[in-house]
């Protein structure tokens, strides 16, 4: 780290700051400036402790970090895409797959035609909610665990990988037997407690991006992951808070270029909840495969203005058919191929 | 509800926008404007479905909703102040009361040298962390358990009250035995499996605005615990995160005037979260209170320097002391008095 | 608009907001709800006066506007695309054009190598700053005249079509004679005498977006142009201000999609401001291709590394025409044409 | 500055930055860490060149800025208040002026009867905008030079000096004639020819802070003012935007606190602006008298239903005169004296 001296500081400042950065362990290298001086402090800033607490030091202006806080998750320490393999469904690398579904299971009608529709156009992995983590505690909350078992249902009948979103650190064990990828939900991207009980579950873990998170923060949240002993993770972009409000969030597509340049892990897009809007999820979803994102997920309904949550996002069967159909030249220029079932 | 319809829509459009408003329980009201019409949905919002879904019809342009979301937590449902008795210290109304002490429990001197000085200078509950939810795994993540036994070993000698966070669902019981208000963190705003468990342990409970919570989502979380039964909820506001970098957060002090206008809960103020910086505390301190704030909770560590988390933003006794000293006689001018111990 | 009175307001109130909607040449038309009751506005938004300020009264909520604000920009209004021409060169519809070059104009070699290479890699615009708003009076502000004659001896030699900004009402003249189009930067977005100025000069705007201003914001700075007489207008998506530390900005490509949905005007993406890191840039250029963008503005520099201004963001020769090789698969999947000089 | 190096660079790629840094006037000092290197560049940040642009060497991962970009207006380079007497009237260290007015000037008998009103209850100081900056070229402009008359009439009648918003360079000169403060917006906080231009009219300039403008970039722009020969700046915070739509902008009142301890400038407080509401208007300057503001400007109107542009956060007589009333107590606290008029 650089410890910044404040300018006009007398020498017994600046040699009280390099006592106390040997103190905590690193070695002290002061470089004296024409307008101001700076403390290096040589020493793995990962193992030793933070030095921002000087900052409460009258004469230290600043305190600035050099080394990246994420290790595991990083490209640097692992260089090539990680692949998952979801049971025969492979997301990263070349592989690009689509996860499509209803934003809320409500019943098994609606799962089931919907589970054939996106089957028919293309979709390998079914999304569903079961859990539903609501602002206001007076909305539908989702039908629990009879929303899993629908959700195995509709497995079982179509083969369709099943993705759903886990609220409850109690509820991980059963959602985990019940699905083949734990989706950590926005609001719960930095439930640490959560994160590490999905981890252990051994399931991949799709992780959406908090409503405010940094990138540095988002991957740190894998880290916690990876750090639990479960390296597949696939970082999902699901729009961010902003000052706008035509749309409900702010898709933040460069997120994913930087996602690829930074760590090894599959980086997919959620455009429903990105926009909030279902005229928008096809043009984002151009986006997102020119941007050589490795998947997408899209909320899918029969009838979006019967839904039972988000409607207004949620594009029908027609929609999505057409949407499906103008992805794969796209996807042909960057080199992945959109996953399929064998025949 | 009002749907607005596009412009230039058929007839027929706005009638099926009619039969839906119908079909979904509220009656509808077309208006005929001279540029373009709307329909009014007549009926509770609360209790009948949500009509947003509606914008996924191609002829919609919009859904307004009407009524406020929440409703327990409001003025127009209790219009007196809550008052919360925390065993004989209260705060709400003409109560404010101080919460201080460090930002982590990190050892017994450390906690026990923090809880005398904090009471000596005029506060009545003392803070501190057991469990720290941190942004990277590799960070410090407090004592756990032991940290709980060191909080209890302070409220022995001393007779402050305990707040402490507890971060996960299973910790509600034992965090609860050993404290006297639950702190729900900004990271866990909207983690409603915990605010529900937080609120059936029957403690008060400290929540945290989200750091990116809309005020009227903030006020949703706490509906969460006054509709699982427990009326104990003090609103906290802690900074939100802004496109600022000078300071940590920023912290909405308007906030503090809104949740007095539109909910009867006590507000409490973070200015150590809320800044990061330990040399703005004392300011904020003081525009809190002016602004009715209900309380404060300041970190405050014996050597900020040495700190295991977030040194840059504790003060320490000197001038914690201080800052006391100054609230007294703005705190006269709103017509509110710090609570202090019997003698 | 619908103006919401507050629950339980007694029928005094109800009919003082009547009356005065009345009074602002509004028809009131009251919709007593089962919960609330709103009153209906019935009048052109855009001609009466507007009725916000009616939330000063204590009765009333909130007041909700029904009507779109921009008119001339819209596609209600003009359905069909716009396409502008550039004296031979068109952006719009089918017609997709570049504009590439450095972010300022520093000499004469600087510049003419520059345009020599962009226009060689396919662009048809050479952008090129010559009054540089800078955050610091400290900062290099751009060679002023002798920059516009520059770029005026780049456009003889290559004729390449010139883009640069304007910052002064004063400067509209002759910068407008110097060049081809003019740019309104970020942080003149809503500097309205600027926009009216620039509107009645004749020449194509090119219009950024502001640093925080929302896509209505956006649209209505666009209708000051129109109404002031020049429908030459291209938006231009530069990146928001957001949270995100990362990127300089945050580039929002669901804006174009957005602003060629709401408006006729062709929409330009400045990936170069937009993550403020040459490493994005061509990932970036995808994205917004792929999303239905008419148009790309490209900061490039014979070496970034000793650029006057900005070289973080700005890419050189080759990789400019490296990425200019990749667009033209993606332009044809939607159906665009990068516009050429004719051999 | 500090030049961050990527890890695992072979010592050539670590030459060619020392190299670099050297070919740009600073003194490189690299600094091999145990986990990464650092250059540290030793030389004048503010006369030297920008080293952001070395980003874009492929071995380069981050450029760290150690000096603060602002000078004239730190507290560093003038460590005593700036006081600024408008003609008779203070502002500054001790002495605390309260601006009031109309949002916009309507009429001669709104400006009179509004000028008597503020200044019965202790406003020495007139706003009233003659030329307005709408967001919608459709809204209601300003009445020009026709408000400037009016201006200068309510000065001559009542002695109140007059603070009004110039918005473009060519009325710098007749506004700076009719008035005595100089008012720049939020919208052209960043609109740096008008601010040269203001700066060199050598009267007092109000400058806003701009909506998404960070507290450096503020202080930059104020730079520009001192820069140009005008040491008469008052820094205003009004809000800033956030992603929090109950208010209209975001109150920041730590950006006080961080302005007074960073600069030596006053500091006013824009409560109408700064959260859209007249109902939290009092409560807002009570926060901000607490936190050592130098100042207040406040929209008062005489009906503010009747407003012809932001009613909903203009302040009555009644309202204005009663709040008045609420502050001297608060001011006493902090050690400052409300201007008045010598009997």
């Amino acid at each position: 780290m650089i410890i910044v001296i404040k300018p006009n500081t007398p020498p017994e400042g600046i040699e009280k700051v390099v006592a106390e950065v040997a103190r905590l362990g690193y070695e002290p290298r002061p470089i004296y400036g024409t307008e101001q001086t700076v403390v290096a402090a040589i020493g793995d800033e990962t193992t030793h402790g933070d030095l921002e607490r000087l900052t409460v030091l009258p004469q230290v202006q600043e305190v600035l970090r050099v080394q990246k806080r994420y290790k595991l998750v990083s490209r640097q320490f692992k260089p090539d895409d990680t692949i998952i393999d979801i049971d025969g469904v492979k997301i990263g690398g070349p592989h690009f797959a689509v996860m499509a579904g209803p934003c809320s299971v409500e019943s098994e009608e609606q799962l089931l035609t919907t589970a054939r529709a996106v089957k028919a156009a293309g979709a390998t992995i079914l999304r569903g909610g079961a859990y539903k983590p609501r602002t206001s505690p007076y909305e539908f909350q989702g039908l629990g665990k009879e929303g899993l078992r629908l959700l195995q249902l509709a497995r079982k009948e179509t083969g369709l990988k099943i993705v759903t979103e886990v609220l409850s650190e109690r509820d991980v064990e059963h959602v985990a037997e019940s699905s083949d990828i734990l989706q950590i939900g926005a609001r719960n991207a930095q439930n640490f407690q959560l994160l590490i009980e999905a981890a252990r579950s051994g399931k991949p873990i799709l992780l959406k991006r908090g409503l405010s998170q940094r990138l540095e923060e988002w991957f740190l949240s894998a880290e916690y992951v990876l750090s639990n002993g479960n390296p597949n993770v696939m970082l999902c972009e699901r729009g961010i808070r902003t000052f706008e409000t035509f749309t409900r969030n702010t898709l933040d597509l460069s997120a994913v270029a930087v996602a690829k340049m930074e760590t090894h892990l599959p980086v997919v897009v959620d455009p429903s909840q990105g926009s909030g809007k279902a005229s928008l999820v096809s043009a984002l979803c151009r986006g997102a495969v020119a941007m050589d994102s490795d998947g997408l997920i899209i909320e899918v309904h029969p009838n979006p203005a019967e839904a039972m949550s988000d409607g207004q996002q949620q594009v029908d069967f027609t929609s999505f058919a057409q949407l499906m159909g103008t992805l794969p030249p796209f996807l042909n220029l960057t080199g992945k191929k959109l996953e399929t079932f064998k025949a």
